[in-house]
């Protein structure tokens, strides 16, 4: 595996490239800076991010028109319409223009956030992605889709709104936070049981270096997690079928973050435990028991933290508000073999409510 | 001309039929009762189009699963982010899912605003369009184009969402009020002198009858008015070029409703003036006068409101906040000869608001 990896998502609107490795950042910065020439530049980031690795993106500021940076909060807490508006009338103030650039630089969040206020300002103008999370590398930033929430649904407000690229360093990811790191892991373990025996296998192999932030084995995990999202992406660019494989696990995680109020579980590990009660369903509709315990042994690598207390009954409650749910009912995505999910409609509620207490109270179980 | 007309619109993202005539309703009555069947049906519409033409859509509640109505307010006052985020709440609260429909039903501002909602709700859900002025059937409603407005600059937030159809019933303009006639008229004309001569000739011929609301005559000069609008968004989907013809008149018309408050005078009548403002310009760019002085008549016949008074240095701000200034500076679209407009890069700020004064205490008057 070489260091750097250049991959091609296409899509309705055209082709993005995406670069992934040590080195993607100055690998494509002649690139971005003839991208922002003569234009107003505006970067939408954390302080956070801003003080570990804004030199990396000063280049910019010679060939931009002028470069304007639009601070937001970390995490969930950013992705609010307040925000989206007082980001667009900022940028209205400080001269933004149908050929203006934007730039997302951060995690998941600020993507989504900086994605859609792109794709929404004066009709939408051109963005690129510099995601710094595992996260935000190997799935928010592969195929298109922004949004903020609303209190009653996550990512409910949004549209489809590709980047003119995405640049994905792995020399970024030295600085996250461990459970950062292993919330992004879930991610890739998540497309790898679904999509790609190859790297499930590579995953098991190398759970130990990602979690130590080795980049070598970084690069490769998140070089093939973002191929395989770019075939899903690629065979089904606005989710009408398959891309709905990669809601495995996030119809109990949405769920668990939105009754926690986005508190207390980092989104990969809400979707851990939302991959380890789906299994429970898998099992139950004849997945081999030795495969599912493979995936919980993998995921009992990365010693997420606990389950905090919740309801069943608000649980329940949250699913039925997620929007993936369609006039008619509910689709549970469950893994079928190594490399294989299945789309199923036969889990009646009543299954659901009835297994979830004894999953919370002892999720690594099987049933 | 028959009493019913169908057009398609061919763009990026499929077709939308627009069905444009007396009667248009009941004839696309049964592809709308199947395009609901089942589904939830969002109907974005105010009071008053509700209470005169309400009835003409109960059909649809038959064959959809629910009916749920979101009443905005009149004109521009609903095109606010507050009010989009307060629809999109409803839509969850009321379980609105991705395959639910939005229906706009009234002029070119709820279409405008549940055209964004429809958009940007879970990703973007089927909305269908049914314009009830001469405004938004002749050309808000064709194009794709949805936006709300920020404080500092109308239509700044938004993004294009085609709609599935368009039904231009032109029997719900018989209600319309005459200023509101007069107004969409002004964009009959305005696409006519750039765009279709006949279309230019067919109006001064039958501007008397437009004015007493004649349906033959609205069906003739809408149908027309809507093919030009296709051809052009046709030939440039998203206003990187020709598209930009349609913004003949706009430039000083958004700053004057922007200066105003949208107070005082409707959008088509501020355009009105934008034109009366542009013709100057075209004259001294070589346009033949006895084609600007029929303009002038033809819209001296709409017997416009007077022009509140207003500041050129606020006009000139104002223009400059404009969303179709690029960072290379501000075009006007002139007109070049009757059906023949230009893009004119060469127009100094000074010529412009050393102009101004004398054009606003003589509209009419040539240079």
């Amino acid at each position: 595996v070489p260091d750097l990896q250049r991959l091609i998502l296409r899509h309705p609107s055209g082709t993005t490239p995406i670069v992934v490795g040590r080195g993607a950042l100055a690998e494509t910065m002649a690139d971005l800076a003839a991208w922002v020439a003569e234009r107003t530049l505006f970067v939408v980031s954390t302080p956070r991010v801003l003080e570990l690795h804004g030199e990396a993106i000063g280049g910019l500021d010679s060939t931009a028109h002028r470069t304007v940076v639009l601070e937001v909060e970390e995490g969930e807490a950013a992705k609010t319409l307040q925000r989206a508006g007082k980001l667009w009338q900022q940028m209205l103030q400080d001269g933004g223009k149908r050929d203006s650039r934007l730039l997302t630089f951060g995690g998941g969040s600020v993507g989504d956030l900086g994605g859609f206020v792109a794709g929404c300002f004066l009709r939408g103008i051109d963005y690129v992605q510099l995601p710094t999370t595992v996260l935000a590398q190997v799935d928010a930033s592969v195929g298109g889709k922004t949004a903020v929430d609303l209190p009653a649904a996550k990512n409910s407000v949004g549209l489809f709104h590709h980047p003119a690229m995405v640049v994905s360093e792995i020399d970024f990811l030295s600085t996250l936070p461990a459970p950062e790191l292993r919330s992004g892991l879930v991610e890739i373990i998540k497309m790898a049981l679904l999509l790609d025996p190859l790297l499930f296998e590579q995953t098991e192999a190398d759970v130990g270096a990602l979690l130590a932030g080795d980049p070598a084995a970084l690069v490769r995990a998140v070089a093939a997690g973002a191929a395989a999202k770019i075939r899903v992406v690629e065979a089904d660019p606005e989710e009408g079928g398959q891309r709905g494989l990669l809601n495995f696990g996030h119809t109990l995680g949405h769920a668990l973050e939105s009754v926690l109020s986005y508190r207390g579980l980092r989104h990969g590990e809400a979707v851990a435990y939302g991959m380890l009660f789906a299994l429970r369903l898998a099992e139950r509709r004849g997945l081999e028991p030795s495969l599912s315990q493979r995936v919980r042994r993998l995921l009992e690598r990365l010693d997420l933290p606990p389950l905090p207390e919740v309801a069943v009954e608000e649980l329940v409650e949250a699913m039925g508000r997620d929007k993936k749910v369609r006039e008619s009912g509910r689709i549970w995505v469950l893994p079928a073999g190594l490399g294989e999910g299945r789309m199923v409609r036969d889990v009646a509620s009543e299954e659901v409510s009835g297994d979830l207490e004894a999953f919370l109270s002892a999720p690594f179980s099987p049933t």
